[in-house]
């Protein structure tokens, strides 16, 4: 393994060993690299909103939970500033959703990530456009006290 | 009360009634009324990201939460398309926060709708601006079937 | 040519015609088909803005006719809802931008459209995901009279 | 007049100076003060899309320069990350627009701001949510050499 593939795994270990909303997701790291991260998680009844499907902030911390583990796979602490979800198809319970984030932008202070919502057939759920500010701070020295 | 803040109840209350993931946050009705909704919501551990704070989902939801009620308040059953989340203050468990919705638009096919989330200090703490789609069918038909 | 191309570019010349500011931009068309669309600019001074770089509403604005015209492609008349843009790199002037837009989505009533706008190295200057509302109106009936 | 105002007013009379597409767009400042903008425009020919009304581009670049104002008013040099556009009701030719920015958050290193469009009437045309990142730079040392 790379040394960067390394950085960007220890980074989401790390993240996610105190992530305890991911945990509730139940969200599962399939891949991870610099820049990149892929997750799956499946909709559960507790998940769901009024009108029977999946609660749209569940469909969006899927995916930023996706886009902060990739915007961190360098090892520069970095924090969500601001985000779009666009909805593009409704969610039932029992399927499985897989969120692919990849990097628009790595610049010294911000970064631009896209993340991709598929179902189990590949369609399209959700499109999410988040940018993080890039600290100075490291992941692996800040977990235990909080940013 | 008038006709058309009883409406506004009528179908916040069946949208929560089988709301899951907004019981699972425990958020609380403040206010509702015709396009426009006030809920409040603690911040507890299972919230939380890998750095110790309120994870953005969960301020999201929140807010999406309070935006899907203030959109179905006029009886027409209205589906997210689109929402942006801007992120002012870190959030930490034990907090309060409140989120609170206006209509910025009600046009015949879509509405926009502001939430401003805050702290118990009265600091904005996020940001969400949100547009949906309203079709013709009505929030009391519909709860039973999934849209 | 297929026929679905002749009605993209059908629609895109009509739409052309009596756009203005399209024309004011210089925008020139380099490819259309069903829901794409590549546009070209050139950066002039009258385009920048106070810091010497290129107005982010003009960034923008080429990005919102090449969402416009790709959306359009279908023939049905399509209007824009919400649209989000994020910048990644500053441009100046005499530098020569294209953008690209593809569909995320083509739903019954709503579409959901990405851009990327790049530079002559195809560095990435701006990223836009749009939405757009879908009439029932004709594009090619309706450009006489206005929307 | 107040010395955070006066510093204002020096910042957007800077800028303007050679903000030659907000001097396109006959951009008229009616109003200005630590974090709040107002600013106002007629909508011409030139300005209209292939519908006959006014172009989205057009529409958001009054909101942009509006937010660029706002936000480069404490005299630190403020350049924009991400905005987000919602389009509530259609512009024609003749229409004067009024852009009023207010500001959401000032933080150390990112800003948010709204901006409103509304017409003679009072009618919201169309909300504006702008981030900025505010770098150490000071907006009246920097416009000669573009940043």
């Amino acid at each position: 393994m790379t040394e960067k593939k390394q950085l960007a795994q220890n980074a989401i270990t790390t993240m996610m060993r105190k992530d305890y909303f991911s945990q509730w997701l139940k969200l599962e790291i399939v891949h991870c690299g610099p820049g990149q991260c892929i997750c799956r998680m499946k909709v559960r009844k507790e998940m769901l909103n009024g009108f029977g499907i999946l609660h749209g902030g569940v469909t969006y911390a899927l995916a930023d939970s996706c886009f902060a583990f990739a915007s961190n796979t360098h090892g520069r602490l970095s924090v969500a500033l601001k985000a779009t979800m666009s909805y593009a198809k409704a969610v039932h319970r029992g399927e499985i959703l897989t969120a692919e984030a990849t990097e628009v932008k790595k610049g010294h202070r911000t970064g631009i990530y896209h993340v991709f919502v598929r179902n189990e057939e590949g369609e399209t759920i959700a499109v999410f456009d988040g940018t993080v500010y890039r600290t100075d701070r490291m992941v692996l020295n800040q977990t235990d006290d909080g940013v």
